[in-house]
């Protein structure tokens, strides 16, 4: 049940084999944009602020989202997002899709809180019939599904509320739908560090209805005290790049994708976003890989064998090299 | 029982009053070192990290507190390493001495934790006796107390663990004795808010033994994933200057701490560290002061009614006025 050692045990082990393409952890190799590094460092202010976060970040990233400011709250990242959000409901009913993202399971067990698991079928795609409060993530790590309209209404459905993990929603190639367009019932929860490339800033919100978004401030309170001060006003002061930043984001990913569709020749299910590709392998694969100079993650991780999760973590032509390496030995 | 909801109706009245002097949050006024607002805005690498904190950034703080990298787990701000080491001991018997630090209240109450209390006498000091996993903060806020060495060797002799909350301990005017001299059954809890007054960045440590540091990386990664990066690898880069930067804020506080003893005419223990004073106060003194243009916190939100935290966050002129006022309605 310790889930996390596993994976820190996989970590150590590929590090030490310091392999030559490192597509194991979804650690952006885009760099940030120059707008906000300046802004990081034009910030002097480093003063506590609300555990709510500050009013002109709130605000900015409403008018990013087309919600109400009071419906936002910052957090120290996405995983703190999902833990406030998984604490609060963690008396209900929790599901979440399988394959699944590991920091679903890692909270889980360090909160000893009940979490079941959705099969999905062909493309990734599950049944959503039982009731429940869902923890949803699409465009999904590590499959790069991303629900189409019709699946999005049949889980509003029947979820009684939605944890919708949006944190790779600015990297889709086909049409997103957040469950927030159709069901008031749903706190998303979002991070600027795959669109922006900036994981170790830790900054996020939630966008939730007031009595959630206020439980969500309650554990920012006890966890963090207050949400880093010096990333909201600095990402506050370029929020305006985010569009265009997107976009560019969402072409650079897209078009390594289409790579491994011509290159790579391992079965996989198309991603319709994010940056992860997750095929079936043959047994072994992890291990000859990592031998071969090509970390991956093991698909056990996920919660499903036979396969390895590939991050698009590198240029083009770096990539097809590790393609190349992955066709021969997985 | 909601706590922080009292705090935050507090801090909203306050700042619709808008008072002249604020010396209610422990927000420090002296400003950062420019050596670190330089060193952050050089930081370019803003990748994920492990959970543990980055091996340059522990072996940094290793250094300066004399224990082993291993023994040194980077948080997200001290309350961070404290809501870890409380939700690690949550089965355990906690008791922390009263007046308290309300953040433990916060943590204890979102998390479901029982906590009990210690009464201080005379001094603030508290009798050690009951067995227990102890959360105790010294400097102390909100009463500036700092234990005698015997009263820490006690403390150690009954306690079966302790978590040493020990953000102030740079701040001191006195002899400090950490409970980690005397034992090694104890995780102390640093944050570099105070001494190098960036509160917004949310960095601290937690040093504590092997088993229980692990522990502690266990909830960063289900809570934040990984603690900072950026702020990590700013605060390694700069972390000579810790010493003499001690030195500097000490004094400076402890100079306020002076003028207070010469100036504020209501009865209070000397502190011996940290930057508050808890003074005994005449009833409606926190509404009077407000209304004459000085914001303090009151005694309740610390345990104790009948006193008020001042925060010594203001330049010694304009302390002198605030004190004043306070002499007058107080």
């Amino acid at each position: 049940m310790y889930y996390y050692m596993d994976f820190a045990t996989v970590i150590r082990r590929i590090e030490a084999a310091g392999p030559r393409h490192r597509l194991d952890i979804g650690d952006p190799d885009l760099p940030p944009p120059p707008e906000l590094l300046e802004a990081l460092g034009r910030v002097g202010d480093m003063r506590y602020g609300p555990p709510e976060g500050l009013q002109a970040f709130r605000e900015a990233v409403a008018s990013i989202f087309g919600v109400d400011p009071g419906e936002v709250v910052a957090v120290a990242g996405g995983r703190h997002g999902l833990a406030a959000l998984m604490w609060i409901f963690r008396k209900r009913r929790l599901l979440t899709t399988r394959p699944y993202y590991p920091g679903y399971f890692e909270i889980a067990n360090v909160f000893d809180i009940p979490l079941g698991f959705v099969e999905t079928g062909d493309g990734w795609v599950p049944q959503f019939a039982e009731r429940g409060v869902y923890v949803v993530n699409y465009p999904n790590n590590p499959t790069g599904a991303v629900l189409p309209r019709h699946k999005v209404k049949e889980l509003v459905d029947v979820a009684e509320f939605i944890i919708s993990d949006e944190i790779y929603r600015d990297i889709s190639f086909v049409e997103f739908t957040s469950p927030l367009e159709l069901s008031p019932n749903v706190a998303v929860v979002y991070s600027f560090s795959k669109v922006f490339s900036v994981p170790g800033l830790r900054l996020g919100v939630v966008i939730a209805p007031r009595d959630v978004a206020r439980e969500v401030a309650r554990f920012n309170k006890a966890t963090i005290n207050v949400p880093p001060t010096h990333a909201q006003r600095a990402i506050a002061s370029v929020i305006d790049i985010l569009p265009k930043r997107r976009e560019e984001v969402s072409a650079a990913y897209r078009r390594r994708a289409e790579l491994a569709e011509r290159l790579l020749r391992l079965p996989f299910v198309k991603p319709g976003g994010a940056f992860y590709l997750f095929p079936r392998v043959s047994e072994g694969c992890f291990d000859k890989a990592l031998a071969a100079g090509v970390s991956v993650l093991p698909g056990e991780l996920y919660g499903r064998g036979g396969h390895v999760r590939i991050a698009l973590v590198e240029p083009e032509e770096q990539l097809a090299e590790a393609f190349s390496v992955l066709n021969e030995v997985c």
